[in-house]
């Protein structure tokens, strides 16, 4: 067993894969095949707005739509941000988990909206202060990530996701789900899709960047056409068209077989570490309650009490720890959310077992 | 020589490269190089937030700065619209040369600003008209493509850069200079870059888009510091960063020497594209004047007189034209310029000299 230096500086920051799970030959041999193809020509000239039509038809399939029901764009950050730009409008409200993704709640924020959270349980967002929060002011949408949350790890109930979508289409507003993760399940059953649930009233957002690589930057968005068709308009005014090539090689990816099986030797690596962490946080923490994910790249947890020399001292003990309270929105009153200052985000997919022994046994003897 | 069927359709509308001049072979090598080399993981994971390192490292050798002056997007477009997001605020004015790139215009507009069109004549805008509009409101940036105009064609005298560069300093505004084209000289010697004369008031912004491919989306803009800083933080929070192995596909290009060779390719091809065009005006319409350009992808003519019927016939007559007046930002006195109606671009890179001798012969017969 790999052993770790007690001294070794842990991360325990950012959501990204684990290097050795990058595919650099499989994608090698997809640029190669898709630019020396007898059209290889047409992934370096300008056309594909809205994005690379085949990987539109591979999603639509997918995703039992029609091309012209998908949007690809520079990662789905990109799309975040187009449909922010498209749907906001000065006094407008929206909607996330609480916590939630650290760049969304910006990316609402910086085109005008506030953003206000709505506290996330092990099965899904507080369904009863939902409804407070709509009662007080119906959001333009909510932004959701429903499989293995960023940050908490946490994934929503087919009952709770059902709840979701009759008051999307009860209040007439938007639910924009992010899935990144969704495919990344180690064990379990998935709950259906919200889009599967109701269609008209959700946006679905997701990326290859957690099941090929962060750096392609492809991302989709997957809604009614009409909608759509709006983006797409943004899109080209804004950036004409996505990066082709790399979308080409998403598609030959898919074409070669190399997706499922990539998928699989994620799976092999990631899951024993999800173990690692789930065993080493029961060891070292056993009175620290926590969501035990199926999958996906978080596990969360809340310190007794918060502690705003945390990082600090996690930084002296040689662990690297984010901020809790960059994930947090407003609360419904409109205050900081004091939960903020307790709340620790555990990314395990980048570390070995060991790294990740190691890394919570510090964290312990912090608390 | 290669025969053209009178029947068939000819397009002079957008400026696009010659399929046959898109490098597939030698950057599916570039791509191979970069994946299967020992850090070919690198431009697969997340980073190089403001651009690839290496791009911008090559880049600032270039340009003479170093390479946190430097910010790579997804294209040029990416750039200008985040440069406009940045600096246009309500009220803002912008100027343009008239006629200037179409979604500039829009990008700008659509951004808040007021957008007006300072006369482009054969060497570059009229001073005096821009003095007269610079003293009715100073603009936050005068966008310019100095060199093979785009849709003109004209190339600002070395005379008229100078003029240029000490009405911004004098008056405190930035002088954006696009050159996507510069390169792409076929003949006579480049006048000085804008930035050459000015780098503090100027911001430079090209692409790969013409010099190897289009769907690449590899764009970037130099500029002083502090607000390449700022720009690249907007970046981050909006795309988190540019797709990287298109980036480092154009860092090995370079390395391996194929951006020389390849550039000599292009002006093999296009420089007689050029030849025949300007031949083809001379003997088709001898009396229209145009500025008879040495590099780039377009040449333009005024009709002598206006008509709103133009591209109907012309399509009947087998011939594509872009609307000219896209091209037309307002002018000084805040109307509609009536000589958009009389403007035509002709992009002549991705048609062969007897596609070319053709088109002109058709366009002719119209007026």
């Amino acid at each position: 067993m790999q052993s770790t230096n007690q001294t070794e500086q842990i991360s325990l920051t950012r959501g990204v894969p684990a290097v050795e799970a990058l595919p650099t030959k499989l994608l090698s041999e997809c640029f190669q095949a898709v630019l020396e193809a007898p059209d290889g020509w047409s992934v370096l000239q300008y056309g594909h707005n809205g994005g690379y039509l085949p990987l539109r038809r591979l999603l639509a399939e997918q995703y039992n739509v029609t091309p012209d029901q998908i949007i690809v764009g520079n990662g789905s950050l990109h799309l975040q941000d187009l449909l922010s730009a498209l749907t906001i409008k000065a006094g407008d409200i929206v909607f996330v988990e609480q916590p939630s993704y650290d760049r969304a709640i910006k990316t609402f924020r910086r085109r005008g909206a506030k953003v206000v959270g709505i506290p996330l349980e092990h099965d899904g967002v507080n369904i009863a202060i939902l409804e407070q929060a709509i009662a007080k002011q119906v959001p333009t949408f909510m932004y959701v990530i429903p499989d293995f949350q960023n940050p908490a790890g946490v994934t929503t109930s087919a009952h709770k996701r059902q709840a979701l979508v009759d008051l999307a289409e009860k209040h007439n507003f938007w639910l924009v789900e992010d899935i990144p993760y969704r495919t990344l399940r180690y064990k379990g059953e998935s709950a259906p899709l919200l889009r599967d649930l109701n269609a008209e009233r959700v946006l679905t957002i997701s990326s290859y960047s957690k099941l090929i690589s962060p750096a392609l930057r492809v991302g989709y968005l997957v809604g009614p056409l009409a909608l759509v068709k709006e983006l797409t308009k943004l899109a080209e005014e804004t950036i004409l068209a996505p990066v082709l090539p790399t979308q080409a090689a998403v598609v030959e990816f898919h074409k070669r077989g190399y997706f499922a099986s990539n998928l699989e030797n994620l799976k092999g690596l990631y899951a024993p570490r999800l173990q690692s962490i789930v065993a080493a946080l029961k060891k070292h923490m056993p009175t620290v309650p926590f969501a035990e994910p199926e999958g996906g790249f978080f596990v969360s947890i809340y310190l007794p009490t918060g502690t705003d020399t945390l990082l600090q001292r996690a930084q002296a003990a040689g662990l690297a720890l984010t901020n809790g309270q960059d994930f947090f929105a407003d609360t419904l009153d409109g205050g900081e959310d004091a939960m903020g200052q307790r709340f620790v985000r555990l990314p395990f997919c980048a570390l070995t077992p060991v790294q990740i022994e190691e890394g919570i046994r510090r964290l312990a003897t912090l608390l």
